[in-house]
């Protein structure tokens, strides 16, 4: 497989930007030092000030200061901390936690751990496009709420939620407001200086970065608990010997993002949805058509398992997947598309379709005539066809 | 700096071997899936045989089975997974739990965390070379006692404890024993398959690995919580996206290692330890002279600041740290020193030196000619000299 295999999967497969392998190498095989402050030898101080102008552009990227930028291991740990370690650091003011039924699975099982804990978590439902109302989330909250974690977009269906609205709504009642932004940080343009949000997760691997590395935003003043303890690194709020070489890879990825590429995914990415939904019959499209992630395409071919689907596409060489990452090992029906009203025969003929910097508008076509075929012989042989 | 340093520091600095980076490479630039099951496209499993492959070896050097070793982020991830998620998932059976006062800060600060959550932690002395006796053991564990964590070797001075003798006691007082081996993998052998240890934490940055990966040891049948939740990963102990270049990366750290080397470090060491004692006037071996790392040398030059030899010696090219990785930024007395019986000023005057891959005997001749003159000078206009 390899090179020649059409990734359409960017969150999960595809590659890291061979430039960003480049930036992380010195400080793998010339500058390993540990960072440290004034009190240490030079190279430490040296691998410091690399640590520090890696988050400082990160920083800018999100609008936010670089003080308000913390390394962790992934959108995970992110995730993690945020959820827990907001809930934890102010349960002197409230037990109450608002999220939504369809959060990926860092946020959701996080949650899942806190009411092991006794946090009373309340779960807003989704329209059938994965919107929240934010006025079910005004109407969710209550004198002890302290914290809501509603994602930016949608791992799966890609819808973008009205983050503005949203995190306005937390801003009036004074609530604590975590977004995960694994799938719009480098795709959608946002400042989180323009933002009431307190915390927000952001990941380098979906935007062609190493794996291992992650962030969250804290915004100044916003109280977390760290989960991570030892040393005293980032802030002191997560513990560890720093992984510089995927700090700075991580913030070589999201430089190398241009709002052209985004524009050139759109693209693809928006021929592929139209050419799908008329070129291949009984099909759905999961999640809206406009507010949604430039990447990302999600689509139900009805009467079809979307794992099939999946195996059939890559005997032809397409990597494309279903559910999210955390999920494509399970065979559970995805919760997301349960959430948006889908029965399980539309959550199991999912296929979701990601594109990333190293596709190529004729991969469109590729895909759109290998999906048409696959999709037909499928049927042709499915128990369910003619039912 | 860079390539003129000679580093004797390699577990905060020196660098990663390039023979690890074109092992990681391939899963940085070629095959990037996530590691998936048989429901999902080809890269996916065969992401996941690498990750399997990778997980085998180093199970294999530690001699125990592959489903026993988890990946983490790193050492503090592994020991917080370790003490939090062993204290929290047989917190019905007791809450006591036993430590040392000389551990590292993830396991240190992991206990103060669970203090916090109503645990009641035994802190064992050390005598004056580190050492916890195994009676001293035996006679703090009590009815409700859950866990003992005691570190396989000290991060400063290098302590090798009796592990067989106090993981032994752990077996027969049916408590769960986790060692902290962070600076034995590798260059001591042992064998988990043949000792009652139950958990143990390794990380690969200190073998001239990747930074940003570790490991832990469960062994089968030890009941843990995990502490990162999301997806299904690592049998369900640690949420996120495998970091498989950095898991190979691991392997072939642990690979590259030879029993040579550890001699050569050891003999290099060694003369270390004998010219400084000889050469040097007014000097402390800290940790005992025989049961210890081969790697490491912490050693006290008294009425001498360790910072400022530290600083003397970058400036000749020289890379030595003093306290531990976690420690270095802070001027703070070691906690170790001042646990093996040393006063503030035997604490403040001591310098870690920790030998790796690339030092060679020369090196030797030439930092004890730098420590000599160094600490000479900066005696010389010492205001405590002639006290």
């Amino acid at each position: 497989m390899g090179e020649d295999t059409v990734y359409l999967d960017n969150s999960t497969s595809t590659r890291m930007d061979e430039r960003v392998l480049e930036a992380m190498k010195p400080y793998f095989l010339e500058n390993y030092a540990v960072a440290t402050s004034e009190f240490a030898y030079s190279d430490g101080i040296k691998a410091k000030e690399a640590l520090d102008e890696a988050r400082k552009s990160l920083a800018s990227s999100l609008g936010c200061e670089a003080e308000e930028f913390i390394f962790t291991s992934g959108g995970t740990e992110s995730s993690n901390l945020a959820v827990k370690g907001a809930a934890r650091a102010n349960s002197d003011e409230g037990n109450h936690i608002v999220t939504t039924e369809v959060e990926d699975f860092p946020v959701l099982n996080s949650m899942e751990a806190l009411e092991k804990d006794g946090f009373d978590v309340t779960y807003l439902e989704v329209d059938d496009e994965g919107f929240v109302d934010p006025t079910d989330l005004e109407n969710s909250i209550k004198d002890d709420t302290i914290l809501v974690s509603i994602q930016h977009a949608n791992q799966e269906i890609g819808t973008l939620q009205n983050i503005e609205a949203l995190s306005e709504v937390c801003e009036e009642e004074d609530v604590i407001f975590h977004t995960d932004a694994t799938h719009t940080f480098g795709r959608v343009p946002f400042n989180l200086g323009d933002l009431p949000v307190n915390l927000a997760t952001v990941s380098a691997h979906t935007i062609h970065g190493p794996k291992g590395i992650g962030g969250l935003y804290v915004e100044e003043g916003t109280q977390i608990e760290k989960q991570m303890d030892g040393g005293f690194q980032e802030k002191g709020l997560r513990a560890g010997v720093e992984n510089i070489p995927g700090a700075v890879g991580f913030a070589k990825a999201a430089d190398l993002i241009t709002e052209e590429e985004n524009e050139e995914i759109k693209d693809m990415r928006d021929e592929l949805i139209d050419r799908l939904m008329s070129e291949v019959s009984d099909t759905t499209l999961n999640g809206p058509r406009e507010d949604r992630i430039p990447q990302n395409a999600n689509v139900t071919f009805h009467r079809v398992e979307g794992e099939s689907i999946t195996l059939h596409l890559d005997m032809r060489g397409f990597a494309v997947s279903t559910g999210s990452a955390c999920f494509s090992r399970s065979l559970e029906a995805s919760h997301v598309i349960t959430g948006i009203g889908g029965d399980h025969e539309r959550a199991h003929g999912s296929v979701r379709f990601t594109f990333g910097r190293f596709n190529e508008s004729e991969d469109v076509d590729l895909i759109v005539e290998a999906i048409s075929e696959v999709v037909n012989e499928l049927r042709d042989i499915s128990p369910l066809e003619g039912d």
